[in-house]
């Protein structure tokens, strides 16, 4: 049986609402983020990384929510999460993902996460103080480049969009009002309709 | 035909090889990113996120290295470039890139491009301080968690060995002596033995 092990409001939303989209069988651990469980031993042994998401399958673990992402769509090819037939258009949801984990997760992690990059206290401010004009260019190019509607690729639903959803979860706090990003709002108010959404949700919470 | 679009010293060399690797047939159109020309109209009209490398194909553009990296694999499967045909191992490879792009790439990128999430000169040259520290522990995952050997995924060559031989071309400027990973540094030396590689090597000088 597959194992999902996610944090709490980490981009691991995504990979566990994908399982729910599949009607995966699956385990979900929760890994204790603030208390910093995701470098300890036990969990540094299923992903040397120290990061969530980590899908513990029967052989071996992935890690990476483009590639786990891709895996669910191909492993459950009846929920036809990607078009997994058509190499350019599998491509193109493999571009989305890429752009949101290099990209746009990217500029959120500079908001808690900049100690990863730099040390001084007054840098950390400063690139705190970036994150909400780079969110905004993020999910500004999302709007007008990429997001067909009514679903990131069009009239099918893939893998891409409870991705786009998990991010757009950050906007709020990273500074960036969804209200200006029509297409973007809509689509996560299309998202929080979804049974396999709302069962995440709930899990998040409880 | 496709059509590459790349700069010099980029991640687009991992496409470029890989195209090389595949047999295509292809044009590469070099990108001056010294005259900032990924931000030129011209450019923006291909890849509007004005970065290297896109992969102009008969269906449309294509960007992000893992996407045009399993994309080559997959329109060209002659080439045996990745596991097409194993969910997990195609997955496995994935991952790999994604942490390539999301992880090491962003290492590197605090170097020279550490204007995209800071402002001040102090925050940016704190930045280029830890480009070592980050860029060593990144080859260190790969040297010991990740590279099996003799390629990247074990006896298949696969398109995480161009990417992997590309961000390690990068290691020496961001202060990484890779004589400190022989596994990686001999994976660098059987690369530059493959007439593709060469081939790309000698169209980057030219």
């Amino acid at each position: 049986m597959l194992e999902l092990y996610y944090g709490i409001g980490t981009c691991a939303v995504a990979s566990h609402i994908a399982l729910e989209e599949a009607g995966a069988q699956y385990k979900a651990h929760r890994v204790d983020m603030k208390a910093n469980q995701q470098n300890s031993p036990e969990y540094l042994a299923i992903n040397p990384k120290g990061r969530v998401p980590a899908l513990v399958t029967d052989q071996g673990v992935l890690t990476e929510t483009p590639a786990i992402l891709a895996y669910i769509a191909q492993i459950f090819p009846k929920a036809n999460l990607a078009p997994l037939s058509d190499p350019f258009a599998f491509g193109q949801v493999q571009a989305f993902n890429s752009y949101l984990c290099s990209g746009v997760h990217i500029s959120h992690s500079h908001g808690g996460r900049g100690a990863r990059w730099a040390t001084e206290d007054s840098s950390l401010q400063d690139m705190k103080r970036k994150v909400p004009e780079n969110m905004r260019a993020g999910i500004a190019m999302i709007e007008q480049n990429m997001l067909r509607g009514p679903w990131v690729m069009g009239d099918a639903y893939t893998v891409c969009d409870p991705y786009l959803f998990t991010v757009g979860t950050w906007a709020k706090g990273d500074g960036v009002d969804l209200d200006a990003f029509p297409k973007v709002a809509a689509h996560r108010e299309r998202m929080k309709q979804r049974p396999a959404v709302q069962r995440v949700m709930d899990q998040q919470k409880a």
